[in-house]
């Protein structure tokens, strides 16, 4: 049976923005043609799109939707541009039911003119705003905590910790967290807080990739599983023991990869996954 | 009395390597020509020199030696790398007493092989293999937590928390802990932290600079205080507040500034902490 489990791809999902080259189209034959049946799509390869053609695709391929990638950004000391980050979070909401994604990941954002409190108050308040909507079109919203790396300018919620009390406070069944091993593995509270965040039943997603020693670029410098030194398989551990069957989605932006053939690297992002994860 | 305060640069520190391109004679007296009186001394300006040489410089300039940077770097997987870097810090030791420096600071090191937890381990493993030296020779050691993007190679110490605790085991007046708001502006339990730390009467140094938005270096990218986003003036006030009377030492790492002209840089630096902190 060992056979079984080392080939089984079941739980894998990629995110369109792994493959970045790719557009929607190619993403999902090739995906397809991998044995890979399930994708988080980012919302830049929706661009003129006509989402029932997208959905058809989808559907064609058998392609489980995973989530859609991404809305937030709420942060503002402007009101005009809160309410902006409302409009389009809103159209995220219509996308993602157009093409069938069940969530919405959610990246706070960060504004340098207030204090990182002050910000998590408008991520806030902007989840609060926008969670009828979200609620009417039967899609949920996971808050994604950001390495502190990006607090300045991407998002004020830095910690699993941060995320879990918002989710908590917001208190519906609709608002959880999405939990990457690339922003949170440092984290010395990461297991009990997987674990606080699994009880109140918000562990909505679990996103892999590698931290590569060095790091050379604060954006587009992540690891394919096994490169860096992120334990990987210990956090899968804390999380599938904690109950979690949903997907483990491959987001890696990475300078490297792009330049590469992309069908080639998806062939070792699938071993990757089944040897290092 | 306004003026003399903005005037006021008596507890103004330079680290030898915010002005990179000058060796330690240069420091010195161009410190002391700008009516700065304290620095803080990197290793790498006193390779080659003879310690009492050094020394009768700083006195003659009447230079008050706030700490030597740095020692640590305890962790490995390999023992003798391990009593190497023992070695080390005994050198650093030796050092510090040759300059008058009544201060060591310490990056704690990171270790891919291992855990955070066992990097951690072997860094308290290595203060207290190395406080007797620190003891006799009179030189207090500070544990300086690192901004958790340095997690995986320069310190499994990442937190205020982090530190605050080591040094609370660890239990000796000649063990506390070095701020930088660098690495810790981010964190929403840095006030608290704060005030633990001076609490324990642990905390040793205050440092400053600011974040770049945006970042584009992971290590030589950091900014003259008013530059990026760091609220400077409000940690520094809960320093201050909590009883801390000793020097804001400005290190900054940048290749833009150090590709400038050292003195007008220098001006730069004493209106920075005049104005912005």
């Amino acid at each position: 049976m060992m056979v079984l489990k080392m080939d089984d791809l079941s739980k894998l999902c990629v995110h369109t923005m792994t493959t970045k080259p790719w557009g929607i189209e190619d993403c999902v034959k090739n995906f397809s043609d991998a044995g890979i049946y399930a994708i988080t799509i980012w919302r830049n390869v929706l661009a003129n799109k006509n989402l029932k053609d997208v959905k058809i695709l989808l559907d064609d391929h058998e392609m489980n939707v995973v989530s859609l990638c991404r809305g937030g950004f709420f942060p503002s000391v402007d009101a005009g541009k809160r309410e902006s980050a409302i409009e389009d979070n809103l159209m995220a909401i219509e996308q993602a039911a157009g093409v069938g994604a069940p969530l919405i990941v959610l990246v706070g954002g960060a504004e340098r003119g207030q204090s990182p409190e002050k910000s998590r108050e408008q991520i806030t308040e902007g989840i609060q705003r926008i969670l009828p909507a979200a609620r009417n079109a039967g899609i949920k919203l996971a808050i994604e905590p950001l390495h502190p790396m990006y607090a300045a300018d991407r998002s004020a919620i830095n910690t699993l910790k941060q995320a879990n009390d918002i989710a908590e406070m917001i208190n519906s069944e609709w608002v959880g967290v999405a939990v990457d091993v690339y922003h949170c593995w440092w984290d010395e509270t990461l297991r009990q807080e997987i674990r606080r965040c699994a009880a109140l039943n918000k562990l909505f997603a679990f996103h892999i990739c590698d931290w590569n020693i060095p790091t050379t670029d604060l954006l587009n410098d992540r690891g394919l599983m096994g490169d860096g030194c992120i334990n990987i398989q210990e956090i899968r551990g804390w999380v599938e023991d904690c109950g979690f069957k949903g997907f483990n989605e491959v987001e890696i932006f990475s300078d490297k990869y792009w330049a590469n053939d992309q069908k080639a690297y998806l062939e070792k992002i699938k071993q990757a996954y089944l040897t290092k994860t």
